[in-house]
């Protein structure tokens, strides 16, 4: 044991490593989907990331990143609201592992309602309230909150990446705000 | 006990029971969204009732109705769904009790998405694939199947009673459907 | 109409009325289950309230109570919640409305999981972060604290009213904490 | 291209590939708890795989396995139940992609209540009702049907490889039918 090199965190790959599972197996994500709450928690506004993508548009998406090995759902849930929200955030995580949904985004257009061109990755999908303040880091430029109605229209569903508009609109339809 | 007059289903209430009941207490009530489903399981079809409403205009909605004291929710679902597709649908009950959402019928328009001028209603909604053949009884003229996509869209919604095409939008939404 | 005299609130019923009204309708119950969790969402402690019940008996429930004509079900959670642990517990009340079970209580035993000898209710079950401090008010004695494993045990299970053991159960197997 | 040996199934991995990758990722797995269900959708019976173990122990166990690279998690539903059950089972997949459970499997028992000494696998959890007959293929002895007194009991809770006693306990939670 002494003289093996350690090997702080197993759970990162290499970029070629990453690659090379990407050819052989479904990537397990978890994604998140901000949301201000009123004091008997209705959803009063969805909080959605801006980012300018490869192509150099602007998209929108949600908190979204993979489950490492050795982690649990829970804190990579944890760790991914942090990186894309900011360390004030205080994100309420969910007290239950159940999904309210499950995202399956496959790299070719196939029918499905999400794709992925990197990759086949299968999403566990939370909403989580947000009570504190959002500074988005990495690569995101803002977060932008967004009436209910707002995140649900068609100009925001065009703006989305990977077909994640339907995730946000399934979101809503599930806290009862989806008309 | 044996001059009693037999009361044979104390469940049911006369007309003026029930509006009096309806003036004091929010009314339970069961609805159901027949679906069809491949050999998967993924939705290929839902179905929506057709009927003329009291002003005579065609109007959608889907199976609902009320549970009685003493019913069981399981028993209230079966029964409804019996009385509106007919003995021959073979609907699918629902393994869990839980909904996949809750509706809320106010009799006043305040912002919610459903509306009943009746009553102040809770709905516990589920979905439930049909197998067979269905045939509409009592005041339905017909079942009508649509896709997915017309079941979601704004000409549908505008025609279902009560802001039940929202109710639509968010079963669709929890099978995954919903673009 | 001018001459009537006005009703401040008329989701109140006398107990006339109310015992009236139960030998029509199942009444609509909201429950909740206070929880503690950690910061990254999962539970350490779940909240039993314990009181003397009509037979001098010491026995733990949960947050109960009705739903009244024209209240929604987050205003019944809200008051609920007020009312047995206090103004100050600081309750996360769930943002969607669909509750993790739906619970039915009859008055006669017939195999179900929950009973209560006044009513036929159907209550919808919640579970609830609670982060402040609890001070139960009305008939309650105090809210006991316990680890999910006390709270899985068969002899919390036998000190609770009307089956509500079950639902504590539920509840764990929902937050993936029953063993 | 042209002479590239076809991949005909590149889900597939060989033995090395497939420990590589457990030394890399979570792997995405798919889980079923098969069920009989009376006339109303009450589950009246729980079916249990028994299997012998590479100790020669009687083990239980349910419906699992893993999803390949592009494969649907529907698919991999359907590959795995007619793989455990047989032609004949007619299992009813779920309409929606929502689990009732997550399920995660850690090499090292760390207080979590599922484990795996192969891999850290990540598991969606789906209870799926059977209406035909079951004939067990591969390396499962036979299909066991219990009542849910009897699937949720200590003794079976015992039986059962990897902490999975405790996901038929939370399926029977969700159903409504665990006491």
């Amino acid at each position: 044991m002494a003289v093996r090199t350690p090997d702080p965190n197993p759970g990162w790959l290499s970029d070629d490593e990453l690659r090379d599972a990407r050819e052989r197996l479904p990537i397990l994500y978890v994604e998140a989907i901000p949301v201000r709450l009123d004091g008997i928690g209705q959803v009063t506004e969805v909080g959605l990331l801006l980012r300018m993508n490869a192509q150099s548009e602007m998209t929108r998406t949600i908190v979204s990143g993979r489950v490492m090995r050795g982690e649990s759902v829970r804190d990579a849930l944890y760790r991914h609201l942090e990186k894309d929200l900011g360390p004030m955030a205080f994100p309420q995580l969910p007290a239950s592992p159940v999904p309210f949904q499950v995202a399956e985004y496959f790299p070719l257009p196939g029918g499905g309602l999400y794709s992925d061109s990197r990759q086949h990755a299968v999403s566990l999908c939370y909403i989580v309230p947000v009570t504190g303040s959002c500074d988005p880091r990495q690569d995101a430029l803002e977060l932008t909150w967004l009436s209910p109605e707002a995140a649900a229209s068609e100009l925001v569903l065009s703006e989305m990446e990977g077909g994640r508009g339907s995730l946000v609109r399934a979101a809503l339809a599930h806290l009862g705000a989806l008309r």
